[in-house]
């Protein structure tokens, strides 16, 4: 199953899912799927990968271990990042009120199908 | 009901939570309880707060509205952070393991009862 497969596949099946991607600690895109368009996945993949890299010092600062996912709901949308390897990440986006148990369910699946293509 | 007993409320109902602690965005701790010693509830504030800071630019850089929750997985504890206002929020930190959608649910149930208290 190519990325963009296991992409496509985890977000249609969660309720609310604008989309998923696949994305490098640098915040270059690798792979992503669009269900709703108007989703600037470029900038939320940079700015993303910026936080995860924060909350990457913060966790080693306070002796938590690697940080592993990162979730932010705000008001307009849900953001769900599990880490694949040291180097990627994928992203999950919500609008709000989508399933965000099913989409942490979901992205985590996906992290699994892809950490054997690392 | 104080704000102690708020804490001591959501974290006793909730499985694997270790403490929940009141905390202002400079970092500094108004309230706190512990269910398990040894969690540096100081520290987890002063960094998370700064995370939450860090998130908040984010989502006004994309556009995605105030940034009302955070949570951040680590290889070693779970810790839901909600935003109470703008000043404030309730962080509670759970081990691995512990009921995260459980920890989300009371985090969320604080808030709201704190909030006419602020």
């Amino acid at each position: 199953m190519s990325f963009a497969e296991v992409l496509k596949d985890i977000t249609d099946d969660v309720k609310g899912a604008m989309g998923a991607v696949v994305v490098g600690m640098d915040g270059i895109i690798v792979e992503e799927y669009l269900r709703e368009s108007g989703v600037d996945f470029q900038s939320i993949g940079a700015e993303y990968g910026n936080i995860l890299k924060e909350v990457q010092t913060a966790s080693d600062s306070l002796r938590l271990g690697a940080a592993k996912e990162l979730a932010v709901l705000t008001d307009s949308s849900d953001v769900i990042i599990r880490k694949i390897n040291k180097d990627y990440f994928v992203a999950m986006m919500l609008s709000t009120g989508g399933n965000f148990g099913k989409g942490r369910f979901m992205v985590r699946k996906a992290v699994n199908r892809l950490a054997k293509e690392f």
